[in-house]
């Protein structure tokens, strides 16, 4: 199963190339698209998101993964191998949070090129091939690199920040739930927050945090978006009262 | 067949998760997405757009159906035949048009549980895995349950509201055209719309009322968007002039 | 391989119910969405989007394209097979840039009709089953037509005009970039801007026009939405200044 987490949006011709490609190079391998609206442009919210919904998917799993500022610059391809799954996209963040909370993980720096490289669609030219390359059971094509090179070390554990904003309004932050100690408050643009289990649990219109089903600490609003009644965005500062 | 009806939106990680589920369990079943923007929170006007847009689906098809603002509180988890055709989801009415119309109809609770039930993800943890089953030839996994509990005798046979508006702005109703006999008109919006048979019937910038190519009752505008030219939307009362 | 090329956008059940008829008639056959937004009710600008998308996907592939404003008018159902490649939809001149461009085209008129044909979505109940049945090597069901006969000889080889405008805010012209010489410049909107080879060339908040990966000149800002910076939407004419 190749798994596609990207910030290529719902529309436009991006996502469907790259399909054509794994469909042409690992026929009969299913996609799943997981992210298609990964945060834009922004690896650290992304390596949050991946790191909490990677997980729940069986080993073997492959995530070809593309959020991907620097096309065209100097990021390195990668693959990595992180407790039986596998991920393929740019080595710049990404995959960060996925390896740091890893047992065993191996990198590969991707040395193969494609006969036409576009200059700014390498999920198409370098990435989907890849992809397509281990579902079709081959080795990752290139060399194995070290993986602390591309670390970013400097980023937390876990991200006190919104980093994705879904459909019905509801705001995930980058922290993990089980992190934080019962009776844990969360404060988003002024007010305080307390937790609660259950939508049902609480009246229509008031605001909170519950552990989301992949993990994350998220802020919703029972029969409302909690996006508009407190105005987040992805970036938007979180801080924990304990 | 596994066709999904949801309001999980176009966008995050919800209907792919579902589908990983699918594709473990039922590997090989194909999987179409119908909806994933039914009325969000509204399991009433869903109840009317399913209706209009299951019968054309071959016998055999499961649908997975998840408009559900009451998951973690107690409406029960169902599963229904009805006319060949299964249907999987919470027993909150989503169902109820799809039964009242129906020949034969037989309904289960599901009091099959999974490992790890999140609270607000029954779609992903629940309904996915029993589709699942469904569509390898199990039974439904549960107690043979009264159809009649769940009905909502108090819901019309068809509903004079705007239940969907589409890509286009065209403004779906809850109304089966063929049963307004000829020369209705209908109002929204203080606005008296004539029927139509095509777009091309009308000229540019007229608002009319046609009969979809599902059998619903709609209002559009050719070459516009009656959604904007009319102020319309989901809830939005609809008229019947005979 | 079955690629759709609509404007039903992405929302709403028109591509499942396409989807679902493909997989009734045509099972197993991958089909994959190309684009679902396309330029909504024009053919015109469509034409030029879909020539520049087609050419990279393999022999073999069958482009069901639906951008019909005059669906239940009188524009023909056609199919043309063009340099290996077949193409199913309506002659309103949504594939004029693809036959002008190519070397070996042949054209049909489909005469075959299903057993109900609605009349406001001949996608699901006309074009779907007639891609299915070449998916399944069937001859196209229909006559032979003089391909001239829907020719729209009046519009350019390139347009110089907005075509598409992506999840980043990227608007893609008309226009071939190879016909471009070194150092054009374009001007949207009141601005000259030069040509880039990748985003990451320029200073971030820069406007500027590039290559895109499928060939045309496409107008970007690094960082940055080019739509909202210069107020671009499809439609909007563009200099070129060499």
């Amino acid at each position: 199963m190749i798994v596609l987490f990207t910030d290529f949006g719902l529309s436009g011709p991006y996502t469907g190339q790259m399909k054509a490609v794994l469909h042409r190079e690992a026929p009969g391998a299913a996609v799943i698209d997981l992210f298609a609206d990964a945060p834009a442009g922004n690896p650290k919210a992304s390596a949050y998101l991946l790191a909490a919904y990677a997980p729940s998917f069986p080993e073997g799993t492959i995530f070809l993964c593309v959020v991907d500022p620097g096309v065209g610059g100097v990021r390195p391809p990668v693959v990595l191998e992180v407790d039986g799954r596998w991920y393929v996209g740019p080595g710049n963040g990404l995959f960060e949070l996925v390896r740091r909370r890893a047992g065993k993980v191996r990198c590969w720096e991707i040395d193969w090129r494609p006969e036409r490289l576009s200059a700014s669609f390498h999920g198409r030219d370098l990435f989907a091939p890849v992809a397509a390359m281990l579902a079709c059971d081959a080795s990752p094509p290139g060399k194995v690199r070290d993986c602390a090179r591309d670390a970013r070390s400097e980023w937390p554990d876990d991200l006190a920040e919104i980093v994705y904003v879904d459909h019905y309004g509801n705001a995930m932050t980058g922290i993990r739930a089980a992190i934080l100690p019962a009776g844990t408050k969360l404060v988003v643009a002024g007010q305080v927050l307390d937790r609660a289990t259950t939508f049902s649990d609480r009246q229509p219109g008031t605001a909170f945090w519950y552990e989301n089903a992949n993990g994350l600490a998220e802020i919703a609003v029972n029969q409302g978006r909690a996006d508009r009644a407190l105005g987040l965005k992805i970036g938007d500062p979180v801080e924990i009262l304990t």
